[in-house]
């Protein structure tokens, strides 16, 4: 047996409450190196019985490891186990807390693994709204301007090349506008970049967290924008930007007039007085940006003004939840104390924090519901979009994603494939929109919310920031209907299939370009194949069964060979084995 | 390379801030398969400088695994790294977020990983006070009884056997009577079992959390210990038995009198009412302990009521920390909210969980400062008590309990070698004194706080409890004064070494039932050779110093062999490179 293989903890994804009853206990081995996997368990107070036996099952695998999963229960939730793990030779091999042990040592129950007690405070609750979401994005200046009566000054023209400083027009009537548009495509969760007053036009230096910046619209507008979208079944989530402020916000500004003897000294980190903008000698979001000064989120005083803006914005509109701006560079601490508020405001909203990388102190349950998901949009770009990597190596890096975090989390993570702080996709991809029919299909089949920002489904293409923030085309003419077609019917595909949100993942061919991947929940399965090449593939699949084609309906025996033409997709439902 | 072997994670211990300057980074290899482990690293807003590249060094090995470690800085706290690999051929690999790769392909910035910043809140802060500590548990009831006119009736003959319901008058004053003797002992922080009002002779089942159980004395007899523990350098901690409440403590009684009725019904978890003493139908302690309720500490009222008290004996007695009962079946969101509490009260106030195994979820750096080390103790009694398991695995346990935790957390975790919750230490030795003065010898010069249960010091003996707990024998002529003298010894080398509380840790030779071993820090090195056999081995240690013998005082040179005789131990300070 590969022994420096072999990996648990108690700790999330190999230990935790999946709820108050249930505890899901994973252990890694090397691919293919183990016979049986078997979890022996009880009742940590018990001294009476002998351990229950479970054998475990291969949940997930990758280029280098197999992953045994199975959840257990006992009497009033304190575990203790041991793993009883048998080599391909037969071999047997024991692991507990003192490590892996190969012979049949006496095993001590004091030295088995214990997860003590599943505390209710600490059971994660996943959001099954939010896991059968799909995000649309909406830079607010670009999307659509529904009311000239409030476009700021010197408004470029719609659709005007676009530089740092320009102004569009758009607002939140124009969302209101176009909520037509929204349902038709079928998302049901809008994210709007900040809305709150502010100098810029991406709005992410806050001058005033309570005001709705007049170049949008008012309270009221946003009121009737939040109630017009929870009628069509449609949740909204504002972009809370907390790691810093505008330099023109109140405290900022009076730290700069009164300097030392201001009382808001404490709210940033002011390298030495006088603090001043020429000299950014102050820490700032990402370098040296010096109208964004970074708040000092480890004062009582900053944390609780945050935090009360966060619950006022959901008690007096009523909105699902929050996208957290450079959440990875706040403390902990912080959002704990943003769960509690927020949860306790609004049982149901959700938190998602702006984070580009592997996120798992952040996501054990106790802060976010999930992150922008930039690994997996690397991954795409990479795979489909330039083609340096191919398909082992687009679902290693998936796999390894899959595997970090709770089953509940990795459902609930924005799998994005760009954003307002990316290349658009369809640029990414050389601007071939078949390469880019194909990452959708992909990210629609795969497990993780679906997220389209604004444009990317009629086909706008752009480069860096601020290329990629041009306004949304509405001619119907210039929009790629055909693009859009397929989201619509990505989109209902997965509606109707609760495998494709909630199934688990499994590869079951990944070579060259070509990747066929199976999700599984309950009794209902779909296989989908996708060939990211410029000729013809052909192969079988491993079962015996009808299946039908979801995008054009037709049924067929799985027994033959399947053809898949060049830089193609299918995604078959198994509709019964024979 | 042994790929399987590859780990690293964003979490403790692989990557944690030391200080708001300090990233630590572990990356886990196969062992003695790593010729060199680069780390590349640079601040990850510095697009346009080049990776900083520093080799890792070994900081610690077991028998599969080499643990290489190091700690960097950059501007402003925000980090971005992977690792460049290369193995005992020259083949060179690199790990980022994307997993490990064999050639050299393009690495993007963007995978790299990264720990997005150190924010001041989460920073552990590690307490050296306690690091350098001695702990000396006393169960106040058995050491000395002080005040014969707070005695309860049927007082048992001190001495006598004990039974489970045994009460012999110990008492705060007692505790007083014998500072002197702590003192002479050079044990520096007392740890008192619970004192609070409650009607068995543990008093693990509170009834009343403000008052001091009238056995023992009153507040200012409480008053009166700390403040001469204070001016005699031994700080005190309290024993917080916050999982549970007595039967008779106010709030459940109310349940158990106005059942659903009652305004504190929600304060534990009833099954079914109406809840009885007789059916026990409710969570308690352990197995169906009756009078020993558990609380539901998710209850803000509850853990309100809780943390009150936790606060209430810092500020008016002024102890030095809690040692919390039952840890681990208390939600962490709760000892989150203790630890914020506690510090803001008396900032180096220490936070030491009752957990009997792995606890890494409760040893971030948010909850506690360290737990009871059972896997320590479990490992001492069987390699030195009842010899179940030889010098490798003995080493092996212990390589794996070090590498759990922050090294800050490990150097705090109390390493007892009994409590009055197992057999004492003599008894697992079969009374084999000899055994006993190895394991100690051990004890107090390996990694973390040595635990003394009182009258181990002095030879007590005694199986499971109730025995563990007999009366403290105070007549000379009964006591074991070598014992003593060894342990006071012991405890000045210490004290008077470094190396023994903050150096590193080597395994230099184990195999059979010898195990040789380093510790390091700075300029000072000691190195311990426990020999835990009835025959003389001979070695040469691989350094070539003037050695001084610290228990002898004898100076001699290391090129020599050296001679060990049965069941013998040796601490050689090595005094200069020749």
């Amino acid at each position: 047996m590969n022994k420096h293989a072999i990996y648990h903890i108690l700790d999330t994804p190999y230990a935790y409450a999946k709820d108050i009853n249930t505890l899901s206990v994973t252990l890694r081995a090397a691919k293919n190196d183990i016979k049986i996997c078997n979890i022996h368990y009880k009742s940590r107070y018990d001294w009476e019985n002998s351990f229950n036996v479970e054998e475990m099952k291969i949940k997930d695998t990758n280029n280098l490891f197999d992953f045994f999963s199975t959840d257990i229960s006992v009497e009033r939730n304190r575990y203790r186990y041991f793993f009883e793990i048998i080599d391909g030779e037969g071999n047997r091999f024991f692991l507990d807390e003192r490590g892996l042990r190969g012979k049949e040592i006496r095993r001590k129950e004091a030295t088995a693994f214990q997860y003590p007690y599943i505390a209710p405070a600490d059971v994660y609750n996943e959001e099954k709204w939010l896991q059968e979401a799909v995000v649309y994005q909406v830079f607010v200046d670009r999307f659509c301007n529904g009311d000239k009566s409030n476009d700021p000054e010197n408004i470029a023209k719609w659709g005007d090349d676009v530089n740092e400083a320009s102004m569009f027009g758009g607002d939140i009537q124009g969302i209101i506008d176009k909520l037509g548009y929204l349902e038709d495509l079928g998302a049901n969760l809008l994210y709007l970049t900040p809305i709150f007053k502010s100098s810029s036009n991406h709005k992410y230096n806050t001058a005033d967290y309570y005001k709705i910046d007049l170049q949008f619209g008012d309270i009221e507008k946003v009121k009737e924008l939040v109630k017009k979208c929870h009628d069509k079944n449609i949740k909204v989530v504002f972009d809370a930007v907390f790691n810093h402020s505008g330099a023109d916000f109140f405290a900022f500004e009076d730290v700069l007039l009164n300097q030392e003897k201001s009382k808001y000294k404490d709210w940033y980190f002011i390298d030495r007085f006088p603090a001043r903008l020429e000299d950014v000698n102050y820490y700032t979001f990402a370098d040296n940006v010096a109208t964004m000064p970074k708040f000092n989120t480890n004062n009582e005083e900053v944390k609780n003004y945050l935090l009360n803006v966060a619950k006022y914005w959901i008690d007096e509109i009523g909105i699902d939840g929050w996208r957290l701006d450079v959440c990875d560079e706040v403390d902990h601490s912080f959002w704990r104390d943003f769960k509690k508020d927020v949860k306790n405001h609004k049982k149901e909203a959700i938190i998602i924090g702006e984070i580009m990388h592997e996120a798992s102190s952040f996501l054990k349950g106790d802060q976010l519901d999930g992150i922008m998901n930039y690994p997996f949009k690397g991954a795409l770009v990479d795979f489909f979009g330039n083609r340096t990597i191919d398909a082992k190596m687009f679902s290693e890096i998936l796999s390894i994603n899959r595997n970090i975090y709770m089953d509940s989390i990795t459902r609930q993570l924005w799998n994005l494939i760009g954003s307002h702080d990316t290349q658009r996709f369809l640029t990414e991809c050389g601007e071939k929109v078949e390469r880019m029919k194909l990452a959708i299909a992909f990210q629609f089949t795969y497990i993780g919310v679906p997220y389209i920002y604004y444009g990317d489904e009629i086909g706008l293409w752009g480069g860096e920031e601020p290329e990629s923030r041009k306004c949304m085309v509405w001619e119907e003419e210039k929009q790629n209907k055909e693009l859009f077609d397929l989201y619509k019917q990505l989109i209902s595909v997965r509606k109707d299939n609760p495998e494709l949100i909630y199934g688990s993942y499994k590869t079951l061919y990944c070579e060259g370009n070509l990747i066929i991947f199976e999700r599984s929940y309950k009794k209902e399965m779909t296989i989908i194949a996708i060939n990211n090449e410029e000729k013809q593939v052909e192969f079988k699949l491993p079962i015996n069964s009808l299946i039908k084609d979801l995008i054009n309906s037709q049924i067929s025996n799985v027994g033959e060979n399947i053809y898949l033409k060049s830089m193609d997709f299918k995604i078959y439902k198994v509709l019964k084995d024979n």
